[in-house]
């Protein structure tokens, strides 16, 4: 029996090269915009603050976009988008970007602290039209009811997820990811690979789900190689942000697993990005849920090319090495030793995401602390047992 | 390379058995509400109306909704909405029901006429909140930024396709379908097969957009005889209604082709019903489609479980031929002299059917006149020489 779905999406979602000039048709009447975007961005956002205002429209920019941004963080840019008063908010960039995009369009008009957002439904309203343009492919944020803020106290990344976080329009132009470097597209393009198999296998998958997620795990497998190598190779960039969006939209309905619940920690006490901190963990993960999820990370393995000539254990083990191959070919760091992370941190970072119950929950292999210790340790010294 | 795509999706959608009752979760703040529905589910939409007072709104129910509805039939309902002023519109229904509440909720100003609205992006905005509730699986409409009227002068159906008329929410409970008679369960049951197949193989098909379109194909060619046979099955009649939202998603990006072009003249002046004029002209269209899509209708074949061990051209008549027999084991038609169309008919409908230049365009294979009459006048004999 298929199961009940809950679908929140945005009102528009505009995919393909030369996509962002549809930007002005979403903005509809609203004459006063906020333009959020990456500083790796900058020139595009202020062409597109100057368009604006040659268009009649009021435009302020701002590039003050940290990566993994923190509560203070958000506070900064929020108060620059106060004292403008934005009908609209665009958020040009990763991640960090578009959530701090999200956050300030809910944030506005100063009835809820940060603070008050985070876990479930806890936003009240939106104030202002929200528009999404990636130029990632990438964290999916463009499409989705989440927002991850860092708890610089609490060293741990904490989840806003509500339906008035989700942008009415979602513009995912690959044009704006040819100029990624490789480091970052192999990153970002890993992490969207954890957002479509963490669905896949997730304990409350579902089958409408599943076409995103499977499409972009066979999108992203055979194109993440060839946009690490040769950026410029506009197909390949064109197929990777399919893959992304793909991610993206499993991730309100679905969510991810234990590989984000992990990284949080290595993202809120040492700085590591979200991409490469998924990226490294994501074998070591596979590895470990293998036992409960053996047939789908076999379907995930012929999605890799890899015959489905022998039982599913065998076809899955040989899937999770030929990702563990991509990872090392893309330039990811293969342990955690080599992102300079201190073997005694092991334990505190195990206590601290398992307090990520709302991803630790979705897993479909229940992580216990000793688990999560022994995880993180094959991920310190890099060893696959596969 | 993978083309440009601009999707207008509902903010919600929820799916499930169970989910009518999410319906004032998604009015919000909304307190005057028109409910239109189907006299089919009149029972239904009294209970709905009832509890929507109980809960402090003002509720008004029409029920004034006719099959395959003209534009006269529009403007009752129009005025009778008008008289309310309502605050959101609710449609509860088949098609046409629920094509009524978005063109209602569009009129309700008064600023344009139901006439100025045909064709593409004629709409100028909503006044109303929207919700849609299918109680077939079927027409896809509970998605779609379509709805179609009948014009009774010209005896042909007209589209008006608007972003504005996609609903804010909509609501496929499975539970509303429980209780189709076998004959509507079929008919209903094979447009939504055809949404699907016409979207998979259309001139504009996009892979996104294919994965909705192959899932819909799949769920329904393995759940519509057991729903048509034995209607109580929930579990057929969730599946059927998961393969009609899918039919349903489709239609906005890539829409139908030649099967609803030809389907038009049969309902416009023979008031044939949409699902009994679709699901009968299906296989005479894939025959004559055959050159054109042969692969894809060896894809679609394989769904409905017919082995892969031919060239695909024989593969893919294997898998009409398993659609015809699928047609007729559940009662459908299977030529026009059984509906007494005329057979002098034939030649002014195929005039007919080549001016719904919207869907025509989107057929894999040009349909000159000569076609459409050949066409036609396999229906009327309802020879299938595959």
């Amino acid at each position: 029996m298929i199961e009940p779905l809950r679908l929140w999406l945005p009102q528009a979602i505009e995919f393909g090269l030369g996509k962002t000039d549809t930007v002005w048709r979403h903005l509809g009447e609203y004459r006063r915009v906020f333009v959020l975007c990456d500083g790796s961005v900058l020139p595009f956002g202020q062409r597109l603050s100057q368009e604006a205002e040659t268009r009649g429209l009021e435009a302020r920019l701002s590039a003050d976009v940290v990566p993994e941004p923190t509560f203070e963080a958000l506070d900064d840019v929020l108060q620059q988008a106060q004292s403008f008063s934005p009908e609209a908010i665009i958020g040009i960039g990763g991640g960090s970007a578009m959530d701090l995009a999200k956050l300030i369009a809910v944030l506005l008009p100063g009835t809820q602290k940060a603070t008050d957002l985070v876990g479930i439904d806890k936003v009240k309203g939106r104030a202002a039209r929200l528009i999404t343009m990636s130029t990632t492919a990438g964290t999916g944020s463009e499409v989705t009811p989440i927002a991850v803020l860092t708890d610089s106290e609490e060293k741990l990344k904490k989840g806003v997820v509500s339906r008035h976080l989700v942008p009415d329009a979602a513009i995912v132009d690959p044009q704006l990811t040819i100029s990624l470097p490789p480091a970052v597209t192999a990153a970002t393009g890993l992490d969207a690979l954890t957002h479509c198999i963490e669905a896949y296998t997730n304990r409350f998958a579902h089958p409408l789900v599943d076409l995103w997620a499977l499409e972009g795990v066979r999108l992203i497998l055979a194109n993440l190689e060839t946009a690490v190598a040769c950026g410029t190779r506009a197909e390949a960039r064109v197929a990777m942000s399919m893959g992304s969006l793909c991610g993206g939209l499993c991730l309100g309905p679905v969510n991810t697993a234990a590989v984000h619940a992990m990284a949080y920690p290595l993202g809120g006490e040492y700085e590591i990005s979200h991409g490469v901190a998924n990226a490294l963990l994501l074998p070591f993960v596979m590895q470990f849920n293998l036992p409960a999820c053996t047939e789908k990370y076999a379907r995930i393995a012929t999605l890799a090319g890899i015959q489905e000539d022998s039982p599913p254990e065998i076809v899955a083990r040989k899937g999770i090495m030929r990702i563990r191959e991509l990872q090392e070919r893309c330039g990811i760091p293969t342990n955690l030793r080599q992102l300079s992370i201190p073997q005694e941190a092991i334990h505190s970072m195990a206590e601290s995401c398992l307090k990520v119950k709302r991803l630790m929950d979705n897993n479909p292999r229940p992580v216990t602390l000793d688990d999560a210790i022994s995880i993180y340790r094959q991920a310190y010294e890099g060893t696959l047992e596969v």
